[in-house]
């Protein structure tokens, strides 16, 4: 083991704060990572401030962070994919049972023993596993991803979260050139979902209830947007569209959206709002409409999704904070006050 | 133009009666057929009593019925699939622009131009189109199925709206050997559902709020049967359905199948509740699950289920009433108070 520095909550009503924590050694097929960024995704503050409780309780101490990317500093006699001073990243999941039929598919996300990258049980130092608000990670290689080099590092580490829960729906229900597409919600998953819809060739129109973001919107790859507030330019789109990704966690009218679809189009929630939607029967069962879910995607798909952003160019809009403003962050994330997603850089934790 | 006997209601409360209405002479392309049997769906209650009156408004007088099946008694001189003398099977569609890409695709359903079999503008005589409670009906032969010889023409009339309403999302949903899926709602779609996935090859389990039930769920082919207010039965299926098709009309917790699906499964709803559902982003989020609908099928989905019923000896369990006694018929559906589906027999209509 050795002593990594790291931000961590004491308990759900404490700030994030300065502190030490143990890492293992690198096994075999480990990777060890300095991590140079790492997003702040939503779900960090979750479960910071153990708001998702009743399904996943929070272990304190509690260090968050999914969305990691750093420069490999030590590998393992087995470990193959990578060697020192690589580039890495690690996403949600830093461990699976890997033997399942979900494993073989590559569909990690789905298999009942996996590890997640925090507030997961650690099966190598016991306790919890820690996240990426800290100096140093320790992940087996499998779960660490390449980076392609030509893309911004602040701006690829929320590839591995935001990216992956945007880019996968879109692969699985067959987003391509020809295909019309809606991303509801312009936040750190919208605007994702806006960049790879325009990159996969569909013809984009972001929703928004703002009319403030339409330039942003069109600046990002949309090819038209909507004010989902005016019921006119609603209807102008009604049955139209193949597929439409809902990045809002709000609550929201998703029978509005619904309509819109055009038959076997699939609607996506990406975002969870807390209360239940309610549905009408009728927008479905009109057109054999869908309506999903995902979350994240298997490690393949988060290396394709990578490998796309390399070809295309495609990172997150940023905001680089210092470790030491976190706390202040989660404070303009709850007022959806950034464009579109903070990035720590690690270097401010050397001052520590 | 010929007169045919045939049920009409004349406004919204009041009851179906003896009436004769006019039926087109047999075009180049028509199939005129003498309806032997006609099964009573719920739609034809709704229409009759205009309850979906902001969608569909009820154009009276109304003839409803589109489960109809009986003998053709003349052709049209380009008509090549049926001769005098043949079985033929009409079911909710009797046009259809022919030329768009969903007809093109076979998916009739969705042609924006379609034309149902009752209360849908009547392109040849004007007014709107009249069912197949009556004694005749002409239909271009596009539109008319042929029936398997083998099967009861009593049972069979079910299959034209009950059968591919939930043969279809079975098809499309993938439902095979090696697939577990479940049937909410042991009704006139319901029963058809357990048929069809026993008869597909998945293992079917039946959810019933009523345990005397049980014996008949088995009886149709269901593998197993699970009450669905015991939560301790619900739970020992958590996560483990390919599909389930939910064929339940009045209100229930859509939440607690969702959450019965294993990853990427789906549920299709072809009941139509008429309060929104309120459905849990949560359960769709993990597993990347989804909830659709469905309505009937296309002109050769149609078929092609008719003849799978032919292969596999397939009919609905019908009761077999006189026209006469439709009224009470219908007082009888809105207590579920039928094994599973009635079917007139139009003989009755020979003493009208």
């Amino acid at each position: 083991m050795y002593n990594a520095k790291a931000y961590s909550a004491a308990n759900a009503t404490s700030p994030l704060a300065s502190t030490t924590i143990a890492r293992r050694e690198p096994t075999d097929h480990d990777v060890q990572i300095e991590i140079l960024f790492c997003g702040i995704c939503h779900s960090d503050l979750h479960t910071v401030r153990d708001e998702w409780h009743d399904a996943f309780p929070t272990q304190f101490p509690c260090v968050p962070g999914h969305e990691i990317v750093g420069r490999v500093t030590k590998v393992g006699s087995a470990v193959t994919k990578f060697k020192p001073g690589d580039l890495g990243a690690v996403g949600c999941l830093v461990d699976s049972d890997r033997t399942c039929p979900d494993c073989q598919a590559g569909l990690e996300q789905f298999c009942a023993g996996m590890t997640l990258t925090y507030n997961s049980p650690d099966k190598y130092l016991g306790g919890v596993t820690y996240g990426g608000y800290s100096d140093s990670v320790v992940v087996d290689e499998h779960f660490v991803l390449r980076v392609p080099a030509n893309l911004s590092l602040a701006g690829a580490a929320p590839l591995l979260c935001a990216g992956i829960t945007t880019y996968s729906p879109m692969r699985h229900w067959g987003v391509t050139k020809g295909k019309k597409v809606g991303v509801v919600g312009l936040g750190g998953l919208g605007h994702m979902g806006v960049k790879f819809a325009d990159a996969l060739g569909a013809h984009v129109v972001a929703f928004t209830t703002t009319p403030a973001k339409r330039d942003d919107a069109l600046r990002l790859g949309a090819d038209e947007v909507v004010v989902s507030r005016n019921a006119d330019e609603m209807r102008k789109h009604a049955g139209s569209f193949d597929f439409i990704l809902d990045a809002v966690s709000a609550e929201h009218d998703i029978n509005a959206y619904i309509h819109l679809l055009r038959h076997d189009g699939n609607i996506t929630l990406v975002g969870a709002p807390e209360k239940p939607l309610p549905v009408s029967a009728f927008g479905l069962l009109f057109g054999r409409r869908s309506l999903s879910g995902s979350l994240i995607g298997g490690i393949a798909e988060t290396q394709e999704m990578l490998d796309f952003c390399g070809a295309h160019n495609i990172t997150a809009d940023v905001e680089v904070i210092p470790m030491q403003k976190v706390n202040e962050a989660y404070e303009r994330l709850l007022r959806s006050d950034v464009k579109y997603r903070f990035s720590i850089d690690m270097a401010s934790l050397k001052s520590e």
